[in-house]
């Protein structure tokens, strides 16, 4: 180590997005080591709009390891992270910065502690997938921190340690999560099957509708599905290698129909199997509360507006998918059927009186552009979608909190610009 | 054919009860001749709560067949009343009443015309099971006045060929619908399990959530569950048959913690598969109407409820189902269990204020009696569950229309006594 000891904090910034899979990964087959029953396949995000930017900093004034949640100090004591932490530092090697005179030998790691500062710009834990760009941002940020060698699938590995689905985060575009066969997991990790240029028509629309944490923890769900849902394994061992094998051939061929078959039954399945857990799981919903009751309501309203839609339309123009929480993530063919799209929710689902277009819908406005609405007298012009037979077209104002426009995006980055760190380049606490 | 021709009308009246599947029955392998892809296990409920009484009458006077469901007239020329009307008048009889000087002659029936009149003392197609009632009270009161000479399996093996299930109500008590093997459907028929004071400890309380319509019809929900849903044949070759074996046997033993574990395991996975439908069918709701939107939210209420209160007594007390109706069926282990039942069920979910207690606890009054409820103030009085620990408990008032206190019940009986007709004897038109 340096010298002057104390005098230096060394300091990495990562960006990371996070994911939504098209083909669910629900229940492991190894709790610690977090190995699943089956592959799974995701699209990532945009990280201009849903992404975890995390510091990771080292310094010999640091006297344990510390970590910020969305400014919020967190403890670190849990497995999960202890787990990564333990990987990655065991792959740590050898680093020096002449100009700033650190020099950290690979056996000094394990002695130095860290301070960790990690931020989402978007809701924790309701369904958007925030541990998964989180630890996938964490183990990413340390790897580069410590001068690990190991590239983004050895990575996802260990990222896959902190919260299953983090490993997908380490790629852009299209991920698949390969489930392995290592008792030790060693080949459960994530491999990129295109990048997020392959198929960059697709526009995503995700409907947040409750931004509230949800009920039952995506672990102990699973847990229970694995132990008590009789679908599970045949999900599992039947259904799902046959879907990623056409999920896989869909992606390469963007062939929109087949995807969006595959991701709206997808979808659907892993609630199915939820339902089918003892006691059953209710995802989308939350039952002990009247101002929530209204949400699983919501994200059956959408799958039905998208069901009629596609099914007017002879074949699929969007298709849906809903993670363990109230939120639908709807993906578009194209940016044309986007901004249709947003016109048939915005129908629907106007934002309450008191709430700003522009704070309504988020991320890429160019599709609210797109869809000619520039102002709440346009929401109230829109006319109900033509597939819709009720009349009147029900309008269900304020069921959604908002929409957020984006796309699949890009893998982990690192921020060179220090003015995007989380961390006090001096003290090495929250800026 | 007696001489003066015109002169008279030879009715029969019968009374059958409706069922609840604790196995359930969805999806066909032949649609025409209803051959369902598992065996199912119901229980026959009480007929003084929930039955159809049907009378059918022939006279050389009616000159086409006709029929009035709940005083209202129906047509007769769907292929499933047809294909029942065929199958009883291929096994009619002679029959001869001297009294009366009424002489039929087995080729005579297929010349004469029947006027039949059905009525259900509960709402008709909400998920409650009515057209197995009507179905197998036709069958039942046809056989009898055509002097058929087969037992009730084979009679149900006619019902079937009206709706599935109706073939489970030609019994009282537990029955067994055997899918058998023929592909003609001779062997596909229900056989009574134990008979109605078997287990005669057990309670019944149904919630009607909604006595509305369903939107999708079981036959489309069938078959669009065959058609696409990838868990539904795992389950039918699988889970099913599993699950008859256990709950044969619990039936037999009277062992509620097993009959109650697979009653609500095999009502979730049947919704399970429903929900892993393209698209999905969402039975326990109504997507279209604000004023329905609490339907799904009160059967997963209701859910929740029996479901923490079976855990925090360690083992389960009560038993739910759900058909495709938002109608939740209660089995409770016995009357003192069922008191309690109803205790929680109407402090969760309190009448209306311009409802009656007295019509909006029907059927047994003497659950009502034996929880200490005679009017509106002991409601009022009920404590919260001692296993709720949302302070305070929630309420949900008006959220259920009514609930029928009933138990296991008899099968099908004919009336001697003519006042119980539906048609008037003289003119053979509805009273």
């Amino acid at each position: 180590m340096a010298e002057e000891s104390g005098k230096w904090v060394l300091m990495v910034t990562a960006q990371t997005p996070t994911n939504i899979a098209v083909i669910k990964y629900w229940g492991k087959r190894d709790e610690t080591l977090i190995l699943p029953v089956n592959d799974s396949i995701s699209v990532t995000l945009d990280p201009d709009h849903l992404c975890t930017t995390t510091t990771v900093a080292v310094s010999p004034s640091f006297d344990h390891d510390r970590m910020w949640l969305n400014a919020k100090e967190i403890s670190l004591s849990g497995g999960r992270f202890q787990n990564c932490l333990r990987e990655i530092r065991n792959r740590a090697c050898d680093f020096e910065d002449k100009e700033k005179g650190i020099k950290i030998e690979k056996k000094d790691w394990e002695k130095l502690h860290l301070h960790i500062a990690s931020y989402n710009n978007f809701p924790t834990a309701a369904g958007l997938a925030s541990s998964a760009a989180g630890f996938a941002c964490l183990v990413f940020a340390l790897a580069k921190l410590m001068n690990a060698k190991e590239d983004q699938s050895q990575l996802s590995a260990i990222a896959r340690q902190g919260s299953g689905s983090a490993c997908r985060s380490l790629f852009g575009g299209f991920v698949k999560w390969i489930m392995g066969k290592d008792e030790k997991g060693s080949d459960s990790l994530a491999v990129q099957l295109a990048d997020e240029e392959h198929w960059n028509d697709l526009v995503i629309v995700i409907a947040v509708v409750s931004s509230r944490q949800k009920e039952t923890s995506s672990t102990s769900g699973m847990r229970e599905s694995v132990e008590t849902s009789l679908l599970l394994q045949h999900r599992a061992k039947e259904v799902v290698p046959k879907r990623i094998v056409q999920m896989e051939e869909a992606i390469k061929n963007r062939d929109f129909s087949s995807f969006a078959q595959l991701t709206c039954a997808d979808s659907n399945q892993f609630h199915a199997v939820c339902l089918d857990t003892s006691p059953p799981i209710f995802y989308m919903n939350d039952t002990s509360h009247r101002q929530f009751s209204t949400n699983m309501e919501t994200c059956f309203r959408i799958i039905s507006c998208v069901e009629k839609w596609n099914r007017s339309e002879g074949s699929p123009q969007v298709a849906y998918t809903f993670d363990a929480g109230p939120n639908a993530v709807l993906i578009a063919r194209n940016k044309k059927v986007a901004a249709q799209l947003l016109q048939r929710l915005l129908f629907i689902f106007p934002p309450s009186s008191d709430t700003d277009l522009n704070s309504y819908v988020i991320g890429d406005k160019s599709i609210l552009h797109d869809a000619g609405i520039g102002g709440m007298k346009d929401v109230e012009a829109l006319p109900p979608p033509p597939e819709i037979n009720t009349v009147p077209a029900q309008k269900y104002q304020g069921d959604v909190s908002y929409f957020i426009c984006t796309r699949p995006g890009r893998g982990p980055v690192l921020f060179s610009d220090e003015s995007k760190a989380l961390l006090n380049p001096e003290t090495g606490l929250p800026k």
